[in-house]
């Protein structure tokens, strides 16, 4: 029965709820989770697809979003800064997407998981202004906390930069220049850590 | 500068985070709060679409469940079966979601709130899926979880499926036909509460 197979899927997404990401909330009492990061930045996408680096259908953009995390309830989730292989990192997300999605009935899970490959991928516009999402909001609530994890996990402002500049860049130029003026001012207050 | 709006309106909605709601995650562990419902229940319309009571626009549906609960930034979770006055509690919450959503320049925020307000009125066929995917989830949670916050909360079966029948079955028949083969289960093995 397919309703019942809708019904697993809800019930193995909640397993996002507890995958917890190094990002703290606003006024920083608690580790944001991957499932409300997820929501965050879908309506973030919303509110700056003018600003998108080529036009973008937003609604895949949204979809992408919602599921962009979900492969890390079998993965988990792994701060951006990590040095991992990168292969073997989204081989084992695709594989969580797989069988999460895979819940669902084949006709549904094929086109969630083609759209998860291509966020992946980064190669089209809906995807790229994707990552531009999910590569800025992590920074807007590090600095809306005083840039805690920043000094926490000896991040310089250098390597803050040169990981989330392209990918910000590339998908929204504007939100870039904003990221950045803000990161400078961080720097200047002294909110990055020390090369270790 | 609209970036900048479109950033305040981010730290806003970081809010959400922390309205708690009555329903546990699966597992029990923690409560879940409007954030992570929200993004639960936009990807289990997507998976639903198929069983929807008429055809709808899905990318509506998934917008909506998006910001559904933003109001409850200022106007607070109010458990479904709650006694309170439905059309104040109305007006709180569309005040919340203008001020929020007000954050983004006019010309953004205007559709949204007038989507809200869409989802809130439940007369289109988007609305009433929507409803039928958020009043569906908390039981499901709960039949999850052995009927948590059921006899915690002294509800009876018959409370349960007179708040939720007519919305999950307006919006979504199927899933209706299932959610209530479930809670006859659930009587059986004696998971409600006495009437107080």
């Amino acid at each position: 029965m397919s309703v019942e197979q809708c019904v697993r899927f809800l019930l193995e997404l909640d397993q996002l709820k507890k995958v917890i990401r190094k990002t703290k909330i606003t006024g920083g009492e608690r580790n944001e989770n991957s499932a409300e990061h997820s929501w965050q930045i879908a309506l973030m996408a919303l509110a700056l697809e003018p600003y998108a680096e080529e036009p973008v259908v937003i609604d895949r953009v949204v979809r992408m979003l919602l599921l962009h995390d979900v492969g890390e309830i079998d993965a988990g989730d792994v701060i951006v800064y990590a040095k991992v292989d990168a292969a073997q990192r989204s081989a084992e997300e695709l594989s969580g997407v797989k069988r999460v999605v895979g819940t669902l009935p084949q006709e549904q899970a094929a086109p969630l998981i083609e759209l998860w490959k291509e966020f992946e991928a980064a190669q089209t516009p809906e995807a790229r202004f994707a990552h531009a999402m999910d590569r800025a909001a992590p920074v807007l609530l590090h600095l809306s906390n005083g840039g805690h994890g920043w000094r926490e996990y000896g991040i310089t402002y250098e390597r803050v930069v040169s990981r989330i500049r392209g990918e910000i860049e590339q998908g929204c130029p504007a939100l870039w220049l904003y990221v950045e003026a803000r990161l400078k001012e961080a720097q200047q207050q002294k909110w990055f850590g020390d090369e270790i």
